[in-house]
């Protein structure tokens, strides 16, 4: 099949590597000819170019473009596709991208493959960077079933967890364990900043080890992806907040009124939960 | 020197190994004869017994029993001292253990070695689990200069960072780093159970990946261990707590009124603040 990637960074490079070692025949775009050219070196796309014209060739098309950019890129890529062509994409939030695209283009699947790295760009693409990673595609009612199936066809043989759903329990599911976490984890480093006296604050720097790397790992990643999640995904993050604001009250409170067999259960409960999340 | 060791768990057994390793005499008590044979047979004492009496030969005294019987050991211990007997302890809080032990023991140093690992008991003792990490020691006016001196002496050789620090001090520092994110992440697994539809926590279940596992690590350890930092740190906690609450709020503001360029100062802030605590 002739696949498209609009896109040529970790996510599109790794998927053109990986759908190129299937037998696809993988057609690349940037906006820069350097990319372009080095995806080919690199084996991520057989034919790569800066004019999204190439897309005219493909079959299924895989958008990979930032969250901010996917509006310009999907307008701009219509008029060069065929009425069959199916679009498919790898955003992190499915609701607002499914309700951006399909106006412009309903033969189009929301796609979500949730594997990455802390690198970026056509030279961290990685081989089987999605084997065993959830993958999970979002139709709605209107969307074309043969779309459904052909993506599914496409992205299954990578090895992936493969799930469908709507689009709006994919953005709640991913704001608990996901977005929810990012700001949780940067208002802990953002508290710790507030300790007045700076003695305090310094010896709290010389004393934090794994508890404290851990908790704050993520508050303490990419700006601009936690602004994309905010941003994408404002409404079920900010349902998630609020519930969290309560749990933290309740803390509060059970700390306060020296409740202290509730507050152990709480700890247990949540001791006992965390295997279910983590694998 | 003759070491005591009252309370051989991890790291009371520990602290034997590496005492007895720099050519001390250690002589250890557990209430179970079997920790006692135990704690002989691994080498972590080079005399046990269930009588606290031993001590009366002990230049200087760790107590290493956990913080709710505390009070209990050192008026167990008390008569058994010679006046010139130094104690010190290894709790996870110092000003309760201080307020407490002091009435009963003037010549007491609060110590807090900053080392362990998810396993407990005399079993779980490791010869350099000290290496490298944290010991503060925690001094007030009212303390003899030669008990500071001599603790000192006898734990910088393991290889240990030293602080010295007022025991308020020390729990504030302590609530930051290490309590605070226990609430903070525990919080975190009991919002996503507030979750109500049953497919999306299953989902949510399905995709949390390595940024939840980090985020929920310290949220899913001991409840007991949770308890202690609550109820002995209450106030340095419950300030810690507020705090974070406050943050809390303002990513809430920041999202609900859709100041992005707010969110993306914080996270950036965050992101480059990490590094101070994170080495």
């Amino acid at each position: 099949m002739n696949i498209g990637i609009v896109g040529l960074g970790l996510i599109g490079g790794s998927l053109g590597l990986d759908l190129r070692s299937q037998g696809h025949r993988v057609l690349g775009v940037s906006r820069q000819a350097e990319t372009c050219a080095r995806a080919v070196v690199r084996g991520a796309a057989d034919e790569a170019d800066t004019d999204l014209a190439l897309m005219a060739k493909a079959d299924v098309i895989f958008l990979c473009t930032p969250l901010h950019v996917i509006k310009t890129a999907i307008s701009q890529l219509v008029p060069h596709l065929r009425s069959e062509t199916i679009v498919t994409d790898v955003g992190s939030v499915k609701t607002w991208v499914v309700e951006t695209i399909t106006p412009y283009w309903p033969n189009f699947v929301g796609g979500h493959p949730m594997a990455g790295t802390a690198e970026s760009g056509i030279e961290a693409a990685l081989p089987n960077l999605f084997l065993n990673a959830p993958y999970v595609l979002t139709p709605i009612e209107a969307t074309p079933a043969l779309a459904v199936e052909t993506v599914t066809d496409i992205v299954r043989p990578l090895g992936v967890r493969l799930y469908h759903c709507r689009p709006e329990d994919h953005d709640r599911a991913v704001a608990w364990i996901s977005h929810l976490p990012v700001m949780v984890s940067s208002s802990l480093i953002a508290a710790c900043l507030q300790e007045p006296d700076t003695a305090v604050q310094e010896l709290a720097r010389q004393l934090a080890s794994s508890g404290f790397r851990d908790t704050s790992r993520v508050g303490g990643g990419n700006p601009e992806l936690g602004l994309m999640m905010a941003r994408y995904n404002q409404k079920a993050l900010l349902q998630s907040l609020s519930t969290y604001r309560e749990q933290i009250d309740r803390v509060i409170g059970l700390v306060q009124q020296e409740h202290w067999a509730d507050l152990v259960t709480q700890l247990e409960q949540t001791q006992a939960a965390r295997s279910a999340f983590v694998k």
